[in-house]
């Protein structure tokens, strides 16, 4: 049975996203008491703070998702040198209202995926300096830019061979860093 | 007859907006041939890939009001360390579809309100770095991290007596700017 | 007797540095069993690639005072909006040879002093992205922006009463961090 | 005869820098009117803002260099996902004695070479927020993240066959923008 629970947040809405296709492959190669849920985050309103006493449903669903969770994933492309305004937008959502963050101290790891050789590399740079104002422990090695390729996912969806160890240690890193800061 | 009209972002969406008063008096310090158009990001969809080729209207709308214009002024808060994921979206969805980007050439002045000490300004630092890939000729001096207080607005909305000179200078600057990359 | 050692380097300089005076007297609210100690980064070269396999004596002494540390404080000044050059020499150096990066693993802090309103958060934000690629497990909350004033000191060179509160709040959750990150 | 003076700044020591070599490259695709000289930064001692008043030699002539040109090219390799410390040193000098920064107005290009696929992205994030502080103009497009391979010089040193095309057309622009920006 698993003991942890992980969200999966997917910084992309197109269905055929290569970082939804990858999230999914991702969750299937951690540990045995862990398990995955990806979140929806693409029927939440835009964030107005003028909302804050009356969150929509929504926004009331993903809080709670959050909370029942010891961790999170962010697995997220690049939209113009940043993380996309569909996942900040998320991230705003569940910081508030103020005072009552869904965020603080749950463990994250941030990983993407491109089909550009410069990778995730600089939406993940902003977004761990968001991370570390929500007061979340964020795995800092290994780093995790990956491009998108033919061989990315095998026929099954699974990580193909060649890319299959490193994710497979980016993931064991992230479940002892769990652990770690659930304590475990 | 204003000959420069220069689009207003508004980055938050909150009806009694420090930063929508703030890009309503700074319209007003305006050389006399410059307007000042507020454009509506509210109303725009999460932005998802899967719609580029079938854009909705408020996008539409959005991107034909920026290519209309001879410059860009966001005026910002801050949340969570970066920009909001309401002015992110905004950005994304005039971004495309691929090589049809509202943005280019289009130069831009980055300016926000906050009640805290710190200002905007990691906000801006993020913003900067997506404005860069975008192509568009930001102004760098003066930084402009200004500081909502009882005394930022006069009566009648105005820039306030403390911040009026300061204020002035940032917008003759940017009008300097603007007249320089659009090769008047 | 002291079971934890840290390693405390300051970004500036200059004999009569904020960031210097305060290092000092943040080190006076640790823990009973955590002792302080200033590395020296002002005699370091400049890092050149060239020497990685002779590197000079202050380097050397650098390495291995980091690799007797149980964790790392960075208590630095913002320089034109990013950390000081002083400073990332002294990263640069330590982090080689290639495979051979003595910051890895080490709980790390970031805190800072300016006399400017926007603090050192600007810095601290690159830093930040800085410590996470060398696997320094870096404390999020409390974000800690500290304005120099003339109250910040009392007469002993203490933290004065008005910031004690939230600088001994910050060290405790520092050396709680190091604690858990060190497997205590 | 020359009419532009550019002066290009090298990140890296390294006696066999990529980055070097780049650089050298990179001005033989200048204009017929434009010269440029390569900067020493080597010899710089480290910043201690105890010296504003009394800089070394090799400090008065950096800024003298600077101050003689008509722009910056950064040429820069990443270190630890951030600009060198040796390159931040020697911005932090001329950007000194406060209120006679040497940098202030003077058009910036920022380009970089690196073995690694992700190039100088990140690097280059961290510079152009410096850069803006500064009040350097500082070109957008074309990215410039140039990755170090056997073809990318030629027997004689010039840019290889591969990206003479694409460095080409950013040396173009910026030139342009230099022009437009020195008022030509």
């Amino acid at each position: 049975m698993a003991s942890y629970r992980i969200a999966v947040i997917v910084g992309s809405l197109r269905r055929d996203s290569f970082n939804r296709k990858f999230a999914t492959a991702l969750a299937r190669l951690g540990p045995a008491d862990f398990s995955f849920v990806q979140l929806e985050i693409g029927d939440l309103p835009l964030y107005d703070q003028d909302d804050d006493d009356n969150q929509a449903a929504p926004v009331k669903r993903l809080k709670s998702e959050i909370a029942a969770s010891h961790g999170v994933i962010f697995v997220t492309p690049e939209y113009n040198r940043s993380i996309p305004g569909v996942l900040k937008n998320a991230i705003d959502h569940a910081s508030r209202p103020y005072g009552d963050s869904s965020w603080k101290d749950k463990p994250a790891g941030v990983i993407g995926v491109s089909p550009g050789a410069i990778g995730t590399a600089l939406a993940q740079q902003h977004l761990r300096n968001i991370l570390a104002c929500l007061g979340m422990p964020t795995l800092g090695l290994p780093e995790a830019f990956i491009q998108a390729n033919d061989s990315l996912f095998d026929a099954e969806g699974n990580i193909g061979e060649r890319s299959r160890k490193f994710v497979q240690g980016w993931m064991d890193t992230y479940a002892a860093w769990v652990r770690l800061h659930t304590g475990a």
